[in-house]
């Protein structure tokens, strides 16, 4: 139960042992057109979703780099580990990164990014996060959508841990550049990243020549109107997306988010029942972040959960090291998942010495969990 | 049987199928260890051979883009549609590409880039192919490499269809950037690119900030050094590179290369056996090209041998569509998959009513094989 890489679906995994089809065979085109279908649904877009052979951190560059020219204005909503990223890839390629920094934790303030657009007009691009996966925090990427789409800047938003995982509507929410990878909600190994574009987003792509070769958002736009990639794509990865896609479309869009909605909102009152304090003021719906109680080591909790039970979470990154722990609760798991990780938790807290009530997280899992209309199982 | 993606072995393709494991674990980065040193042997290198979760294209546009700054100089050894590649990829990043055409067939001129280097003594990087499977020539790349290791050129070598298929030692042949992909020689699927960089590449990686993020040689040299990556890999292509690794060891690299030098010939044998031309002068050792005779399309053959036989062949790219079919004889394929390959093509060429003589190519692909010593089967 990480942040990602998720657990994949035995039948995703057994499509991966399959012999490798030839990827300009009529049976590839096939599938990059079901699964071309399939992305459009989980991103809540009418514009193609274009498919990268890379880590999520692939799509933002793409998105970055092909939509702000060398010295164009990026203003990066930064309030993490990896929203700092988009301020890294800025760099990386000579991009002015305005950084409007947010305490870790908190979600971004929409009326603050108001004001930085009314300072900076000549903002190309505003980079912002869906599920921040550092710090568990959901961002307002509604509310920012619709202050951005009011603007000339485009509204690019690593959803990467969030896309499929939390409700997140492109279109209907102003967001021109959603970057996704396999390996979180989409139920995948990682190895694939997914960016759709907007037509506001394409006209600053069409203006000028982006240096950039393998990212090249114009080549995949041209390749995947046949249904095709410019590079050798993982296309067993591909293959994989299908079924996972597939999965998705039979439980309902609404019904995953509901899902994740649940499961997200069970494991906080789970935690807060041990007494544990949440770490994010605003959490994200496909992992929970709570901070280490005085007296413990991450190291002592997580290695606990892991020789007890098989159970693998997260620490912190960066200057979060040591100070949290993170439990994901995405793709393929459900309302039971995380009832068994908060019973794990309790007998591992008792284990150290930390005292908690048996019973307290699960009951408190329970009742959120019996408050809410059924959700089908994932399983 | 085509040029990649080749067969992937069926103890491959099942660790593709094991539930996913974190990334940054113990357990993960066991593997790379295990994984470096295999790539080092495969690649005849001390260097570290970095992996990054591209296509092979990522790993050559990570090649260029660190090694020559913007206005920089290169000599592409233009001899085929990837190799033309390497000049696209220039030109993107605003690289001076100084194009060193060769009739497509015929291998580059190890003279002629001597003569060019004279003309052209700030040329950074030299950027050549080691087995061009548009044209399914293999280049002289041992001799090439000695004339530039006497400059203060880097030689980058595109070796995705190559290494593996054919013998070539970056260190000993003066290779400073060798790129290859996963889903040719090295038995896997397409997901994985891997360069090796030696200690004069990286003198001039080192003496600038190159324009990329996500390809930056200097951040996967980092992490490298702990056995891990950047980004999120697709590490489940790493865990199933392991076995495909162990493979190549126990069969033997000499071995592995033989196995190929004798598919090879055999393979050239069975096609002139039967009156065809084949394409390339100086024939890669992983694929052979022949010329389509007069009166037969591109498509009857191939269509036929997939429809009769379910072998898959590939026909021509970019000006040669049309002209020539590739047989694909890497990796995981051994002397009989070539005889099985050349009985079939007799069959289907007289279905055709291109009358050749059953069993001559056969027998002359035999006759190879037996004038060879043994070498151990792959499967």
């Amino acid at each position: 139960m990480t942040p990602g890489p998720s657990s994949v679906p035995e039948e995703v995994l057994l499509e991966l042992a399959r012999p490798v089809i030839h990827h300009r065979s009529a049976e590839a085109k096939d599938v990059i057109t079901e699964v071309a279908g399939g992305l459009k649904e989980v991103f809540q877009t009418e514009n193609d979703v274009l498919i990268l052979t890379a880590s999520g951190t692939g799509a933002m560059e793409a998105a970055a780099v092909n939509t702000v020219p060398p010295g164009g204005k990026a203003l990066v909503l930064n309030a993490g580990h990896f929203a700092a990223r988009w301020g890294d890839i800025c760099k990386a390629h000579g991009i002015n990164a305005v950084m409007l920094d947010t305490e870790w934790g908190q979600p971004v303030d929409p009326a603050q990014v108001a004001e930085a657009l009314k300072q900076h007009p000549d903002t190309v691009c505003v980079m912002g996060t869906l599920s921040e996966t550092s710090t568990g925090t959901g961002h307002p990427v509604e509310a920012i959508g619709k202050i951005v789409a009011q603007t000339p800047a485009v509204f690019a938003v690593d959803g990467i841990s969030g896309v499929g995982a939390m409700e997140c509507r492109a279109d209907a929410w102003g967001i021109d550049l959603l970057c996704v990878g396999s390996q979180k909600a989409l139920m995948l190994p990682p190895g694939l990243a997914f960016v759709s574009v907007s037509p506001k987003a394409w006209a600053k792509i069409d203006a000028f020549d982006a240096k950039t070769f393998y990212f090249s958002l114009k080549a995949a736009r041209k390749k995947m109107k046949e249904f095709d990639t410019p590079y050798t794509p993982a296309h067993t990865l591909i293959l994989a997306l299908r079924t996972a896609l597939r999965r998705i479309k039979e439980e309902g869009m609404e019904n995953v988010w509901q899902r994740h909605r649940i499961m997200s909102e069970a494991c906080q009152a789970g935690i807060q029942a041990l007494n544990l304090e949440l770490f994010s003021s605003r959490p994200a719906e496909g992992l929970t972040a709570f901070r280490i109680p005085e007296g413990l080591k991450d190291g002592d909790i997580r290695n606990r959960l892991v020789e007890r039970f098989g159970l693998t979470t997260i620490g912190g990154q960066g200057k979060l090291k040591g100070k949290i722990v993170r439990i994901g609760h995405m793709g393929y798991t459900d309302e039971l998942d995380v009832v068994a990780a908060l019973a794990a938790l309790e007998m591992v807290l008792n284990d150290l010495g930390y005292e908690v009530e048996p019973g307290a997280a699960v009951t408190a899992a329970q009742q959120v969990q019996l408050g809410r209309k059924e959700v089908v199982s994932s399983k």
